[in-house]
């Protein structure tokens, strides 16, 4: 960035201004941010990624906005998984998860990544809480498929304690771990989880950090990304193969949540410093933003 | 302003980051702005510049800060008095206010002044609500001089109702009329009633919007302005006769409510647009500070 | 008044016990009064007449009764436009209003009227709180034609500022300026005001004050003065044209507030003193009761 | 009382007009009212007095004032017990209380007096909550001398449950019967109760409905009646002989009172109708009121 | 008891962690109990009875529970009339009530019967409040049959009163004494009152504390007591003459009161030390009890 | 235990009643329980005695107590560490933590010792909510050492996140980590951990569950037991020696709870089934307990 335009008195205040109606619609209201484990790529170090994003959330809070965090860790799991000598096991895409992996998973997600998210808010004030699903009964979860142990779908989601911990100011931070009522954990899909706690909340928008630009119609293209799409566009696009491997669960969630209550769905560039805040407060936006017509 | 330079994503997310520690710091708190009457000259229109202001005191509420307005209208009562064929008469820079030139006042503050900021700010949405000091016991004041008429001073002041409102989201814009405890009504300085509701009210901030650029050390070099001073070093000006005139009500009200529990004061140039803003939300800041060392 | 009979214990006690069931069954009710600018003729001073009044109000307020105040204030308009040499045009009994015109009309009703009903009713205590239509979205009004000006209709009343107002104890005194979106006041008749603040409210009463004895079957013979009708007699009366000119807006809007949940309207005889304590609090009445049969 | 007179608008004008401060500087204060089981002789039966004294608790209910009603019955037990053949034993001027002769006094207070005056308020709507100093700690009570029995001295009062009560718009009606904390009940002087509870209320006025207009400097001369005494004052009037008997503990109690935060304590002639709002409500007053200097 | 058994630990811990899931499932709700005059007829004295029942309410209140209390007391009502020589007249089984009867029955009731309830319970602390269904409009009661005199049948309940006591952790203790909107008072079956209360209360639990072990087959045989009926069960065990006499009204309440909200109705052997308490958290049971299939 | 004596109604009914007082004492006050990661050695397995341990805290919780659980983990550090092939080195007995010891020791604190507590509680009903001290502020932490690397004192305790999700009916279940204000995280021993919340809370109770019977005067001989001890008695039996090496932190935590206003500690012996529910509500009580004399 160039300070010399930026200490231009001129350019602050128009800035601001400009940010003024966005701040104003969203005040209030909850933004559900799935932060990705794989984002901001080409951040010097992971941790000034991180450090990038907590300041945006801390921002958004601080303006009154009410953002909850969700977040996954797969490549951290399998780093761990690796130090310990387990050779990990997939089944169409998804790893085969016998209990000692889901120990391993629960552990880097609610230990870890979870801990690094809440620490790295916190550096700016006591704002966030560190969440599993099963705290307070959040994530009421079951077995996706037995062949791949305890891989979880969502059976429901009681948002009551992020509620009471958005109403007194905090930000929650959600590790995707959902429990069944015995008591029994259960690893399930960050980006599904994202969707399902936005439409149990009723949120103004679910944004989704990548390491793409959007959606694009021609996924080798990136001139190709499209700013708006319906969730029935999602549809079609992921019938004739435009969305397809890790931006299926995404797209689906975005389109799902838009149709239950959830008013816009973002897919942004992790990579842009501050994609969140550019998408929230400027009219130009970043990424992909799914919306009914 | 260069749309170009503006419409940098890093331009814009570093004005929006930059501002964060301080629409923090504020959020939840007082400010009390007094509106001159006579800020603004080099607008194209008085309405133009009032927009302006209003524009401010909405984004300043949006993102959580409490903006109370104050205002006086020296220059308005003069022109109705003009039209109306009354000479005024003033009396050590006092205008000599008779029952006749009170109704005249009140109407112009209360009926004019006031109404054309409430419409201002109103048009962004249903925020401001119109006050006198006379409403519900906000303002006891008193005669200051039997020879000055029904030229007030402030007694008491009872903020209730200002705190109510605030709590409730709405943005008081007062009048500086206020009334003894038979209804008997009192012009009253503005500075000095917006040193005394800062004060009541235990504001954050108290802001004069005037038509120069600060106090400056030689009030006749515009090199010399302050960007800030302690409430000793305004009494040490003020017995030199640096700070004189008219800005000595501003100055004294500023060293006031320093001195009792208003955490900063500020004058600042109303023909900066924006100026406020930039006062809150930029560390250069603009004007001059007031607070103790 | 006789003091004689007067200091009877028997009497005094014979009133607060006839008293009782009224007080009892509007405690806790919003009643809302317009005082007309030209009652109390008779009174040897409009100050002494609106000392009375206030009076009223405030006993009201103190034994648990809400009332709010609505006033307009034609006669003080007109007084000062000719005090400034401007002539009023008026097409089908209506001020045309320009916006100089506006300008005067507004500094009288919310600067000079609304004032003076605040200051009188403050000398009992700080109870009032003085407002204009425009104040926090109140009364959102449009041009009635575009020959007349800046004359206006109602076109929306949100009530909430006088709710919140009323519910702190305070007592809300309007001014009947309303605003459209864009912030452009316009002057509206004070009768129709009321009627559209009482419908808001869901008052129990919608009072209006006159200098007539109420509604009569023949205007010329004052012993016809009908104590009680019915909205479509009301609706017959001003067909045949017994009802006509000034009353008109008074009887319509006491017919349609009564038709939109307002239990009761009255036109009462403000010349008589007290009289909405004894229309209230006495089983005999004064004036013209207008309910649904 | 003559209806003619009564039905002159300005004489009730000029009585309602003439309660209004009393009744705001009364409006939401308690009023400690003990009502004597002796009242009203003159009534045409018991029931008809019973029933004007409700219907001025009622009114002063209705109208924001707090009363309690605190009340004795020593006729009504004298009653009982000489129908169920017991011959009441005295020592010192009180009742030697037995076993039984406290059940008997407990059933008469409790049971039938309070019953009655309950009952005789509810027939204005469903105000009235019956008690008894037992009921949740209220009344903690220890015996006053062995050789009296059950006769008890009041050794704290809770008021809590008549806190309660009394803010959700109901009038508790106690009978004087406390408890130690063994759940032994006692049989206490109801003047020293109704003085023990406004102390603990922090009561506005303690009232005793009596069968004589007051205190009198000479007892036998009902033209010496004193309007108005201090607590020193009743001290000398007492230590002279001046007050004597029954209207020892009355005045005992007023003094008390009024030394520990009751605004004032008045002794009233119960036989005068509406002896307790005239006393309120009028300048003049009836009886004899307690205060400091 | 064996204090040897009971004091193992082993025993202890199964006994609480046994009542475990019933505690968690009553907690919060209210239990109304119908406390017999004549239960605990092998206890050595009605006070060591009367205290084992405050015992089991005040541990009831402690963890969570809301008990409220109804009774009656007709063999206390017959032994005041006995002592004053009046000779009771029954018709149908039912009293008839003269005014003086009723005046007795009152008494007795509410201020003998319902005082030693509430004296009982607070001796664990000021946690019993008595009430008389007269006070704040409880019961509404009119005549059951012009020839039983005020003898009265339940027209209406308002559990407001109840329902605030309960709120602040009191126990309500009822005596079944109603009043119609003139103040008439009725005695009133403490059995259908019971059931009436707990359905306007929309209790958890109805309870019958009784002198038999509970609802049998056949009456003369212990053997053949049923531990658990529906209400269409109760009507035919009625409608061939096994449930007869006394038990009728009970057996009708549970009915009713099971089809009409209340979750379940219990008739148990108040002679067994510590019924209620065995009822609700041991997996046994005592009694019968009364719920849809 | 035998199911025989079990099942006696009298045995039943008298633990009920003996626990009575216990139950009302402690109902609505803080318990902070400390459960060791190395309790109940002789249960069939670590799950089953969790299991029991969950099943003491949801009673409590159950009858208005409410629970804070504190834990650490030791031994699960270690095995984590011995499986990652890292070996650990111990300063003065305690671990010396490097940046990869403290991230594994986070991962199985948060990850997994706190999420198997919270699983097993949440098997009677949402009620568990996972915290670390890193949440909210709850624990400002620094470096105890340099040489110790991240192993933390704790330097405040902010308790609102705690007392709010305790208001809501939630059980914290709260993992040792600490962090300062750099977001960076500590280590911290658990025992000092549940004393500072303890301290912070204002506790009723703190309760360590270990694996031995209490302190003891001669720690070779187990009938020396001391049921009660003084903070005095703490000091004394540590500086000669007798409470030594892993008790040290207790006991002193329990001596200083206690001096700062928790009303009593308690060591017990985890490995007796439902130790807590026996120490609270039977008068014998287990283990030591430390208070003020």
């Amino acid at each position: 960035m160039s300070t010399t335009e930026a200490s231009l008195p001129e350019t602050k205040a128009a800035v601001l201004c400009e940010a003024l109606p966005y701040i104003r619609r969203f005040s209030g209201r909850v933004i559900v941010v799935k932060y990705g484990g794989n984002a901001h790529p080409e951040a010097q170090s992971d941790a000034e990624a991180l450090a990038l994003f907590a300041e945006d959330i801390v921002l958004l809070r601080s303006i009154g906005i009410l953002p909850v965090v969700v977040h996954g860790g797969g490549p951290q799991i399998g780093a761990l998984m690796a130090r310990l000598g387990k050779v990990p096991e997939f089944r169409d895409g998804l790893r085969v998860t016998d209990a000692d992996t889901l120990d391993i998973a629960r552990m880097v997600l609610v230990g870890k990544v979870n801990r690094d998210i809440v620490g790295a808010i916190n550096t700016h004030g006591p704002l966030a809480v560190g969440m599993s699903g099963e705290d307070a009964g959040l994530i009421t979860a079951g077995p996706r498929d037995p062949a791949l142990g305890y891989v979880g779908d969502v059976l429901a989601v009681d948002p009551s304690i992020v509620i009471r911990l958005v109403k007194e100011g905090l930000v929650p931070v959600i590790a995707t771990i959902g429990s069944d009522a015995k008591g029994q954990a259960y690893n399930i899909n960050a980006d599904t989880v994202a969707g399902a706690v936005a439409e149990a909340l009723g949120a103004e928008k679910l944004v989704f950090l990548t390491d793409v630009d959007g959606i694009r119609s021609d996924p080798a293209d990136e001139k190709t990304r499209l700013s708006s799409v319906t969730p029935s566009e999602i549809d079609d696009l992921v019938a004739v193969g435009v969305i397809s491997t890790g931006m299926i669960p995404k797209a689906a969630a975005c389109a799902h949540a838009v149709r239950h209550g959830v008013a816009s769905a973002h897919v942004l560039d992790g990579r842009v410093a501050h994609a969140v805040l550019l998408e929230l407060f400027t009219p130009e936006g970043v990424g992909t933003m799914v919306a009914e017509p």
